[in-house]
């Protein structure tokens, strides 16, 4: 890869756009491409999202749910199927025209979303009751041909994520499906990321095309944007009574069956990164980062031979701990360099080991997201090491979850709403929940309902709007 | 899922295509859809890919490659970029052509394969000596529009693969990287799939487009059509020359790098579906079987619960030998239907349980390969069906391999080499390895050149067709 000596050139708390997209490029996560909207995805973002991955997939595999692989490509016909839903998605469709050399008859979507392809199978897989539930999962790329400012991660036009598409005999089991799917999400978020995130059900505007209704993990990023996380919906019978899915029950008779779909992309690793990092650099929660620790030998030409074993030593030692460990014993650079491009690059932990440390059988090991210097006995190493990403795993949610609850603030009144807005926090607030008065809000305001969080009191008098009775407490912020 | 309650239709023996398809959609493994060429991997197909991407990412990550993820769409500038390989693939390209509701200005390639975005970032990316060896791998979907008519698995317009890219400093690291990956994929045949797979490199002819030389492994299906089973590439400079990959050597000079593109995909999975099944239903080599045991307990009303206790401390027991294991205590199908089922959808090892053999503290093991029953004490099974997984896994690839052997002839003559390219042989013979010659046997004969096998002994005497000096002992058959 190629060696960037320059840090980062822009404060985050100046200009928190243009210091996004240099963490990006400037730490080899992402790369720009001649296509507005696609980007490639370097092996140190990509290891994140395999850290989600595999914790995701695990997890639902626990739930009974199977991988599969559906088609890129999906005919026009299917996607004109449920009404509200092609509404939603037909304006930012990919459309092939053209095979080899021949002009297609028909053009061909890009996927955006796979429900129509895996529902139009599910007509044909679904026939009795004992064929349920069913609980199909796949890992994807999509694509949606935005036409708003593309913003890496958070908006482009092609992405990667998980879609999982479940059918119950019972709307009671795809309901708790839909919880049991959010607090996943939530456990992604919270647990391997240390972003928090506040669950709750979203207003009718902002539900997904087709659905009963939709469920979401949302967050304020210290943009002062919003950024929807991860979605679950419960579809009713919507898509089962368009495509025809139709089983027997016990009884013998014709029903459709009630479902789901769900999904989480690499937008998620674009809220992380917004989140924990910082002037110098990426900063990465340990359990999704690509790499713990790195062992820098600060050597003389003295003691150079006696360091350098020692610092093997200790990598040999970290990594048999399950530390993703690197020693860094490039020659062509001095140790205040390679200090620099690993807290550029997001290295959880820095560890020095320098002659005099050696006198005192020690290392220096250095937390990237503190830089706070911690003088560890060599012998203790694969005790506290290990120790001390945990911590920082613990404090870099603790201190998101302070930002967060330091940037939220209630509205009572529309003018505190628009103060708020204005100063680009999270606006807890009255809501009669209606299409209207959500538009009217955004328009006046330029703040989105983001979602009803489950956690917020009873709703109690006027909408902030428009003072009909108020119908849940939402919460709305200016959003990605 | 449906239940499909008839079995196969057709014997293999009479009908390989139609038998092929059959066991396809019967043991549930695809679906077809409305796009021709596009078909749904259903989870227990998906199951086997999941085996082996774990297996094959595990073994390249121990050789210091990464993962990443390259966008899908490709700039027809970036595809035209280096003559040989627009040539080759632009045939089987699809084309973007409109967003959303927008005519795009210029048409966008869904990516055939990834050389060309991926180089055009490794000009980037490849600037010193220091930022070689690079090594990046993408498992993703890749498109080709091709217009023969679609064998699902092995020839269709979408297919998953990985595809490694990699950039050396000298050819000898690049080229030694070759037969490395060659030789893993030569396991993941033989040692997954228990498909035998013959090792060598592609006459020129038959070389990947753009590449210096392919190398290939290479077998004969039952249906006596070959597959071209993966193949890895030594590109040499050619691609570094067109996108101008160009890094500074330890001298200070300007250099190209020498790469390798390598990839597996699918289609493995095809060859192998059709080496090891019958006319029963899918047989899978243990190792990347959805499903190892399934036992089936035979109850009457006396003493079902009796028996239905032991079947499900039978179950748990092999679950905590890490046998995938699935009890099939379904009520309402009888035993010898469950029997039917399981024999089409390939479980390897079908365990009855019935009230004699709990007398006799024993179960019924069944192999489904053989067929052969073998009681086994209850108090041995969790060590006995391991080794008879075990036993089965080699079994299926000794006996692909013995069949291989006997379909395999060496031609002395063209008169001999037309008689068993029409008995749909695996011929080898001598070859001149010249393109017009090669284009000449597949025209007379039907029969392809396959590769050159590395096994071979040294070329003698004449072309088998044009009767020039020998190059090579070639083999060659008629293929998908």
């Amino acid at each position: 890869m190629s060696k960037t000596t320059q840090g980062i050139t822009v404060k985050k708390s100046e200009n928190i756009s243009e210091w996004y997209v240099q963490v990006l490029q400037k730490a080899e996560l992402i790369e720009y491409t001649d296509v507005s909207g696609c980007i490639i995805y370097r092996p140190r973002l990509y290891a994140m999202w395999e850290e989600i991955k595999k914790w995701f997939d695990e997890e639902i595999k626990k739930l009974g749910v199977e991988n599969a692989y559906f088609p890129l490509f999906i005919p026009k016909r299917l996607l004109e199927k449920e009404a509200e839903h092609v509404q939603g998605f037909a304006p930012e469709v990919a459309w092939v025209m053209r095979g080899g050399r021949s002009e297609l008859k028909e053009e061909i979507a890009v996927r955006p979303t796979s429900e129509t392809v895996i529902y139009d199978a599910y007509a044909k897989w679904i026939q009795s009751h004992r064929d349920l539930p069913i609980k199909i999962n796949q890992w994807v790329n999509v694509v949606r041909w935005e036409f708003k400012h593309p913003t890496p991660l958070i908006r482009g036009r092609e992405f990667l994520w998980q879609e999982g598409h479940t059918a119950f005999a019972t709307k009671k089991e795809a309901e708790e499906e839909v919880q049991i799917i959010l607090e996943l999400y939530r456990r992604v978020f919270e647990e391997l990321l240390a972003v928090p995130v506040i669950k709750g059900i979203k207003a009718p505007s902002e539900k997904f095309a087709g659905a009963d209704y939709s469920t979401s993990v949302e967050t304020l990023t210290p943009s002062g944007k919003a950024v929807q996380a991860a979605t679950s919906h419960h579809l009713g019978q919507n898509f089962a009574k368009a495509f025809e899915i139709e089983y027997q029950d016990e009884s013998g008779k014709k029903a459709n069956p009630y479902q789901n779909s769900w999904g989480i992309s690499t937008r998620s690793l674009g809220a992380m990164i917004l989140y924990h990092s910082d002037d110098k650099g990426l900063v990465v929660p340990p359990r999704v980062a690509p790499l713990h620790a790195v062992v820098i030998p600060i050597t003389f030409d003295k003691n150079k031979n006696k360091v350098l074993r020692e610092a093997k030593k200790i990598t040999k030692t970290l990594e048999e701990e399950g530390v993703k460990v690197l020693l860094d014993d490039r020659d062509h650079y001095t140790p205040g360099w390679k200090f620099n491009e690993w807290e550029l690059k997001g290295a959880c932990i820095r560890i020095e080991l320098g002659p005099k440390d050696l006198e005192k059988e020690q290392a220096i090991a250095v937390r990237r997201d503190t830089g706070k210097k911690t003088p560890v006995k060599l012998n203790e190493l694969s005790k506290k090491i290990p120790k001390m990403l945990d911590k920082m795993q613990k404090d870099l949610l603790s201190s998101a979850k302070e930002w967060l609850d330091s940037q939220s603030v209630e509205a009572k009144s529309w003018t505190e709403f628009q103060k708020a807005a204005k100063e680009k926090k999270l606006i807890w607030a009255q809501f009669c929940t209606k299409d209207a008065c959500a538009s009217s809000i955004h328009e006046e305001s330029g703040a989105k309902s983001l979602n009803l969080p489950y956690s917020a009191k009873k709703p109690k008098g006027n909408c902030i709007k428009c003072k009909n009775k108020s119908k849940a407490v939402g919460i709305f912020a200016k959003s990605y």
